[in-house]
């Protein structure tokens, strides 16, 4: 796979759950790549040049040609590289794996980003919403291994800020969104998915992604 | 092509830019379905039923299996329908498209929607802002007749509320927002998307949206 993998980089950042993302898609392939680390407070001349319309990360660079937004790039990847497929082939399941990816960055992530960052005013309205948005995710996840099935899929990794990200942040912040207790049915998916060889590998470290958050929410009070 | 498309229901709404994108595709397909009418001051049970998380137009019901969200239905109806593809094969063009049309829908469409019903006080920035969005696309667009080349695909249908409602919405508020003389290439694009037989057909009457938006806007004052 990787001889025929042709030129492939990525320009991310690595505490964001959306380079990271890719990150675990490229590995979930077998897909040999370059990384490079943007410090999104200077951008690289190649990310501004890659990403004119949103001159955010991540952007995947494949044979010098750019993609950006990373929904659209793992399915560029899941098209490229066929082995280990991140959507299934029938149409209504795709929509199904597509419906769900929009649901978590339109409504979901935001949900739960605005609960770990609110101030007191707003707390209690933003964790009711985030969790509002919780149940609606265990509702979908019910019994099945991974969101798409027996298989890490397009959902699981459009989801693994739920999966891995909140547990961090949430213990920041001294918050109890994502809890045994109220959602049994995603803590027990959070820790198929982050138990995964390939994704265990592919994650940022657990106590690198606690240091600088940790030093954020340090710096916002 | 119609004696195989199975039993196909939609669920929209009339004025709604996002359900008549999955009235355009499904013409274009030369796929006949069934049209419900919601009153969303008054949800049908099958709206509810169908989109328990957003509870929004436009939904496909295929087969009796529902799909939401107007892009995941586009891209629904044209894997399960092959004839005059939305998208082309090559993973870096669909990619591209892909792209274009989230930027329609987290960006433009927004900006856009902003502007056109902005109060006074704000309505300066947020015309600014839509003029911005706008020279993306016609930076985009450039001398190409549609945004996918030589045919009608998912980007033009993504950017039917640029080529069609927006002419009409600034007349209603006396905006200039989409001129000939500011964007010559979005106005030329706009001229072939909407004399399209298939799309002329699929679009609102005119004088009807001008009478609901004009409507709304009376209201609103």
């Amino acid at each position: 796979m990787a001889a025929d993998a042709g030129q492939v980089k990525l320009l991310g950042k690595w505490p964001s759950p959306f380079s990271n993302r890719v990150v675990l898609a490229l590995k979930l392939k077998g897909v040999q790549y370059n990384y490079f680390e943007e410090d999104l407070s200077n951008k690289s001349e190649e990310l501004l040049k890659s990403n004119p319309v949103h001159k955010k990360v991540p952007v995947l660079i494949h044979n010098g040609k750019p993609i950006a937004e990373s929904l659209v790039i793992l399915e560029y990847i899941d098209e490229t590289w066929k082995s280990n497929p991140l959507l299934p082939d029938d149409p209504y399941q795709r929509a199904s794996a597509r419906f769900w990816a929009r649901y978590l960055d339109e409504k979901c992530l935001p949900a739960l980003w605005d609960a770990i960052w609110s101030d007191e005013n707003g707390r209690a309205k933003a964790v009711e919403e985030a969790i509002a948005n919780l149940k609606i995710l265990e509702n979908e996840i019910k019994d099945k291994r991974f969101f798409g099935g027996e298989s890490i899929g397009l959902v699981d990794i459009a989801a693994s800020f739920v999966g891995y990200w909140v547990g961090i942040l949430q213990e920041i912040q001294g918050l109890e969104l994502l809890t045994v207790e109220k959602f049994p049915k995603l803590v027990k998916w959070s820790e198929e998915f982050t138990s995964h060889p390939v994704i265990k590998e592919g994650l940022p470290p657990r106590d690198e992604l606690f240091a600088f958050f940790n030093a954020r929410a340090t710096a916002s009070k």
